[in-house]
């Protein structure tokens, strides 16, 4: 305890041991402010203001936890239900998020861009997104994966980028969403070939190689009677969370006049839950159709 | 599905449905690279060069948390120990942490100097650090709470700072152990007050305005009996993890030269684990007692 | 030398004094990659893409660079008319710049949106517009202050800012307009109380304690008959700058056919230069007037 | 000015002039406020606490600058001069600038670990440096050129670098001086070979090409009989700048007792100055002869 003390102890001497005990654990005090100073090395990172702040989350080793996990190939619908009941509770718990797109193993999260939450600070975004989807994943396994534990705690990987246009935001997420398309294309095509066809990795790999997004497509058709247009929208587009009004009826005593005395109110509540779609978010006429998303002024 | 195509269609009037699909499709890949320019908006974040970096985890709204799930007061050990268990899980699974001190709801991380994991990107460190222990903590949960079910999953905070020195990282991790101490002596006394005096929370903050260490010392000692430097060490001291090595016999079958067939080698192989410690950091015997973790080329 | 060599020189020693300097200098060329690592010390300071860049200059102690050089109070317009002119060598020399805004010892740079100059390093902007600026202040000193030579050689700090909309970067400028409106119309007064009523500077500091714009107004027309509104527009509204066409007549000797022999071609050659203006920035008028300045896709 | 008004200015329908202008200017003393949120844009860009900040300057242009004032080859004397002048006055003119270094068209300067000039703001220590620097050059051009009329004014560019070490710091330095002695070098043979052996600046570029130092050594002594180390300090180590003591007798009158009325007392008085230096700073001898500049509690 000593070495906390950074002042002359001079009447400690003949001390009784409470004043002994005094001096030392002033030193005590004395030596947390001593230390203080490192607090001036944090940097700040400050969001720009008035600019969309996105989080981008993505599995750690993804491709092994699936593995292991005996995911579903090309698409486990278990896997992407959880992803989707994680980003829920993200936004939920959190404030300010407007929107979410999630396809595969990533999640992005747009915090709308007047928010002050937390002062925008990038680091505060990002690791509270990270660390609450994160917890959520685990704590929400058992309901999509009932016969199939747990092995490991998964981890993911964040980073905020900031936009500071609608434009610039839409594209963003045009960008996730044409991603996920080609991915996914790709990957129905190559697992067809693997699974129905029995052609190794290596083989079905070549086969695509430098193949177009049409080649993919009429492999699919002629080769394995498959329509891509006609599969599940939630492998094709990825998932969308948007904030909608969802209508409850609440049964909720209320103190009421002394008339009235003993009866029950019914109530509608009105609440807003992030309610996921699998539409097209390129094209304009999603946001069109939800312009409040966007509204700088909501 | 129109919406990709930035690309003049000519020649599809009088296409057979493949070729049309052929056109679309290309449009959509086209569609990607049109919007990749928004990968421009991410900022660099690299941390500065030969500099140790530290993530500092804090729990989110742990008060509430802590109260929820009947956490005892003034500290409860399952939970110290369940934070220590993430730690660990986060030092095995991630590269590169040199050493980590916990205390309460928070966890400190210490990068080696010269890391290169994820090219020194603060968002990486951080989210990574984050998700991991976030994870862990749920996954974990029923091994220290057996009888106390888990109500929901816990978010974190997390920061990065950098710190240049040897001297500025050791006062760092003083910063924060000269915290446990303050605010352990002060939580000790203050339940004592309420739990055994029958003191009002709001009695027992206000007996103990304006004390020092020493009078708070003095009210353990005279009134509950309690000699607080015989309280447990990791409530005072918290809990530092430092890579020491763990001997480990393992029986493995080697191959053999022929005239030793059938026989077993036994092997003594030597792990490193993140091992918990209790002890003082503030004073200069921890590090001269491991010069391996500030060595520099190590 | 000997210094440099990091390699070891093991042929040396028989060597013959050129062999023996080809050794040395051997060293010395491997030092400099030895020492290269330094470089990745420097940190990114990327502007964020799509946004305005503003950079803004202010004398360094310009208080007391205008006493020795006695400037005439409120304002001394050559000094103003130097600053416009090293102004206008920024935008000429530099890139990318679409406006620019002055008032008494600072001048504000846009660059516009899109710029991708020196790949929109902020340092680059600051230090280049920093540098130009003082250069030129010295250097066409004489041209405006005749007959007072230049005592010293003045400094002038820079800030960079990023904004990621219109409506930012009109607010900005006009937030610079409006701090000359308060500051002129402040200083306008208390000259007048000093010079011509023989005030102190503490007895005019005092007798305008509290006043609103309208007392200040009223003092300037009752006591000296001064109709504020009638004051220079240049001290006022302070100076912008935009690129304006100016037409030149030029007469250039062409190589002509050979029965045009030895006539002169007379050429209008129309040429953008940064002209002056002294008019509002705040209302709409302005912008719409001149709608290029704002457009993105210029 | 109506612009301004923000505020209901319901009472101005009946107001005299004066009662009328107050309503307009309290309207621009709220619209300045109204403005103030641009502030928060900019961006904190502190340096890291306990670094050494190093600011390097360079020419814009300086090749097209040399030629233009036809400076001469491989260095003029001259040129370098007024660049230590310049670099002194930097060093006078601002705070806690430690050690500078300088070669060709390029000077670093390197602020104190624990400088907290301008809160360690990144912008203000390269923009005071790069425009006391570049009015510097103008203004002490005629000092050094005396029959060159200086045709236009030069721009420099800047950059901060920061170090966490002084190991970090001496082989940036070191780095710089490398630098120079690789340039010199080559420089030195190839305008030999343009100006004394009569080669086109690329055949001398061709006649260098692939050559080791001990090769440009070599022709130096053969072809031109010149002994490379025999060429000046100044060019081969470039310019070390440091605070030295200069003693300076100063006669002063000051006041005396009345007995020693009319008596002159005469006094030394030390003054520090940046005195430049030649030498080598990539060995260790330099920094053990100044051990005051690394010194952290300097």
């Amino acid at each position: 305890m000593w070495v906390f003390c950074n002042v002359k102890v001079r009447d400690c001497w003949a001390a009784t041991s409470v004043t002994l005990r005094r001096c030392l654990k002033l030193g005590a005090t004395m030596a947390k402010s001593k230390f203080e100073y490192v607090r001036n090395f944090e940097a700040d990172d400050t969001c720009l203001a008035h600019c969309w702040v996105v989080v981008r989350l993505d599995g750690r080793n993804f491709h092994r936890f699936a593995e292991k996990h005996n995911f579903a190939k090309p698409n486990d619908s278990r896997a992407l239900h959880l992803m989707t009941k994680c980003a829920q509770t993200v936004m939920k718990e959190l404030e300010d998020i407007v929107i979410a797109y999630g396809q595969s193993d990533e999640y992005s999260f747009v915090f709308k861009r007047k928010s002050n939450w937390f002062k925008r600070r990038a680091s505060k975004f990002m690791t509270h997104v990270a660390s609450q989807f994160a917890s959520s994943y685990v704590f929400y396994w058992r309901d999509y994966f009932e016969d199939q534990p747990l092995l490991y705690p998964p981890g993911f990987d964040g980073r905020v980028i900031v936009y500071p246009s609608n434009q610039t935001l839409k594209d963003y997420l045009s960008w996730r969403q044409a991603d996920c398309h080609i991915n996914n294309l790709y990957n129905t095509v190559f697992w067809a070939l693997v699974q129905q066809s029995g052609l190794t990795p290596v083989q079905a790999q070549e086969r695509l190689q430098g193949t177009l997004a049409a080649d993919k497509n009429e492999i699919l058709f002629s080769e394995f009677n498959i329509n891509y247009n006609n599969e599940p929208l939630m492998y094709r587009k990825g998932t969308v969370l948007i904030w909608q009004k969802v209508g409850e009826v609440t049964t909720k005593e209320v103190k009421l006049p002394a008339e009235m005395e003993g009866k029950k109110m019914e109530m509608t509540r009105t609440r807003t839950k992030p309610v996921p779609l699998h539409c097209d978010i390129i094209g304009d006429a999603f946001w069109k159709e939800h312009p409040e998303i966007l509204d700088e002024d909501s």
